[in-house]
């Protein structure tokens, strides 16, 4: 099917840290295999980042050079604006908004600036035929949204699950294998370099929650709604809970999970225990996993490296060479006037929840608690005391099926009683 | 993207057994849906099976009949022709054939056909300019061929891993699971329905074979090469072999793997040890995993149900959406025209391997064996010596990496020494 005839796709890339510089280079090396694949040439027009002279380790000689992102955007030599500067305003939604206004198609990493901005966006696109591509925004080199749009598309899409976040990972099996607390992981992890300039985004389930956001629309066809996803960071994880959760045949991950319920749709990024033994238990590092659940697929579990230059220029590429071929696509999967306003559900769906306690040690306490938990009708599974101070006693409970809400009500009723050392954690246990 | 005035996709579907009939309950369930992803409705026109009046579950009357696959291929009325007959020859070969002949696009599941003939039916359809798709031709479910055509394309593919067939991998964990050996485990999975009315196409490998070699094609541009496919079944392992590898840190698996080397394309589908904590080490029954490695991406593992109605309609559904939304792709990724004869490799690559010999148990017996592995440039990384009958010695050796060929030159000067009870099992230990 190559027509030699079409003209070659003209990217202009703005943005040149590593995954700009891996896009540059994939383009450079792989000509010939880009052009055989799409039945047509992929070349650099013009390129724009802060720095000119830095030393990047590609050449750049061969591309016009821009200072400003708008003006790239808005060049006649461009037809697919390559955002890879990040930020969910400024500069990088400027830069678009100008691409979508020029009529070019947008191929973007930026999963902060879509999880805000992406409905508007995608409406501006669509209304004069162009595409806004995203798959490098969400799990790196995973093609999950592909998988979600195209390939799973005879599906009525019934849960997402993922692990999307390779830091929060990192710190958290980090933490297991070396037996290390968080704040000491936390440091190694930032002194690798893995975190964020703002490291609330990783450890706090920020950039994660971008992520599930976008996957949620896509596999529901809901307007992307950031603001209704159930946010928890992995902050107060401590090593006792990690080895308390293997003891009982779990592993603590900051698991995102969309499903639909009659309620709404309900989305949480949240520490979660999973089983040890399931592909998301076993999941080590920072990778990253997606899991979709459909009516018709049942269970297909997607698993590869969350970031990096190689990675992540792979989806930004996979999303070029679509282009190149002509796969014209909704932003979200189906037309962007037709998502429906999904109303956020309190995360309620019922699951048996992990509560560790420290309780005064002192008699009748734990009267108490077994009472707080009996009037939210929260029934226990399994309890343990473990180690015990002289002034506090830690408890352990899994509890049977109960509900986000009966929790949050039962803890807020131990709160009162006089007898806790210290707020609770209390930990979904997600089934996998 | 929703442009209402594009006629219907009309599908024709010659074939109503398990997959047949997934496909027309999603078809007539999901048409809302269908057309909203698509921009366009998809109806079926006309449905082909050998009988007509078997009850099965779903009402055809809506549908034109046709009894002959070849008649419902040529239909006026038929964009698209679904073949889920099945058989590499025959009624199968000459619908699809005949759908070309008359311009139509053609959507198959058949692994067995296209190993076969799919270079020529290729050549034959793009020539005309039109696509054949066969996703649910390779492990079930999983969007495993849109991930390397599409998602990956812009990386050189170094290596593609998978377990696909899930008879072998529900007989080699159920032997394991449950202690019981290969026949018995056999005997089981007839019963329950699991194999092929020829088993030998499942345990023997050729089923997965198959799918292998549409793998390779698509991963590095070659064209369809099944008879350079290696092929050895599970037929021999023993239930002290999957201990063994077990005790050893491995599990067994019914690997395929296909990589480009320097001597050329290897392709293999063979009982490996594979670690045990490894994703392919962890896979459980029916479940399908195929392994991707590319420049750029790393490793990204794809994983879900290798078969049955859901999954496999899934994929069906999925390359007539994309035929709805117009995305045109070459059957192998790129034009069948440029596809390489790829020179097959002897799957020579270095790897330890695991071997397990029974020795007639008298003095100077390990002597000989050992002079015939040095002989043949091995060297032992570990071994050992297992329960002891009278007369025979079962030693269990983990080599050094060494070479297939040398293997198999060791073993024949094994044989002639006259000290081996029975022939030895000589098993790859893939890195995966």
């Amino acid at each position: 099917m190559t027509t030699p005839t079409i003209p070659p796709l003209r990217l202009g890339i703005a943005g040149l840290g590593t995954v700009g510089v891996g896009v540059v280079k994939i383009v450079r090396q792989k000509a010939s295999l880009l052009a055989q694949r799409t039945g047509r040439a992929v070349v650099i027009s013009a390129v724009s980042a802060r720095a000119r002279d830095k030393d990047r380790g590609v050449s750049l000689s061969n591309y016009a050079w821009e200072d400003d992102p708008v003006a790239l955007a808005k060049r006649d030599d461009v037809d697919v604006f390559v955002e890879l500067m990040g930020g969910e305003d400024g500069p990088a939604k400027d830069a678009i908004e100008a691409a979508l206004a020029c009529g070019k198609d947008v191929v973007t990493a930026n999963k902060a600036l879509l999880a805000h901005h992406g409905q508007a966006l995608a409406e501006t696109a669509e209304a004069a035929g162009n595409v806004i591509r995203f798959e490098a925004a969400v799990a790196g080199g995973i093609p999950v949204i592909k998988s979600l749009t195209e390939g799973l598309a005879g599906n009525d899409i019934t849960r997402v699950m993922g692990v999307m976040n390779g830091t929060c990972n990192y710190i958290l099996t980090r933490m297991q294998d070396a037996g290390l607390p968080y704040d000491e992981v936390f440091a190694e992890a930032d002194a690798l370099g893995y975190l964020e300039a703002d490291p609330n985004l990783d450890v706090g389930g920020i950039d994660a929650g971008h992520k599930l956001s976008l996957l949620s629309s896509i596999a529901f066809g809901t307007k992307v709604n950031f603001d209704g996803v159930e946010l928890e960071g992995i902050q107060r994880i401590t090593i006792e809970d990690i080895r308390q959760a293997e003891d009982l045949g779990y592993k603590i991950k900051l698991l995102g999970v969309a499903q639909m319920t009659g309620r709404g749709l309900e989305q949480r990024m949240t520490p979660c225990l999973v089983p040890a033994d399931s592909p998301l238990g076993q999941l080590k590092g920072g990778t990253n996993m997606v899991v979709i659940e459909g009516d018709a697929v049942e269970q297909v579990v997607l698993r590869g490296p969350g970031a990096g230059e190689g990675p992540t220029a792979s989806a930004v590429l996979g999303d070029i060479c679509d282009i190149a071929r002509g796969f014209r696509l909704s932003t979200f999967g189906v037309p962007a006037g037709e998502l429906k306003q999904a109303a956020a559900a309190q995360s309620n769906s019922p699951a048996p929840f992990y509560l560790h306690l420290s309780l005064e040690d002192r008699p009748g306490a734990l009267a108490k608690i077994a009472t707080a938990l009996g009037e939210h009708g929260i029934s226990i599974d399994r309890m343990r005391q473990t180690r015990h101070s002289d002034t506090q006693a830690p408890v352990l409970i899994v509890t049977h099926k109960t509900q986000r809400n009966a929790v949050d009500g039962a803890i807020d009723a131990m709160m009162k009683t006089g007898v806790m050392a210290t707020a609770p954690v209390a930990l979904r246990i997600e089934t996998v």
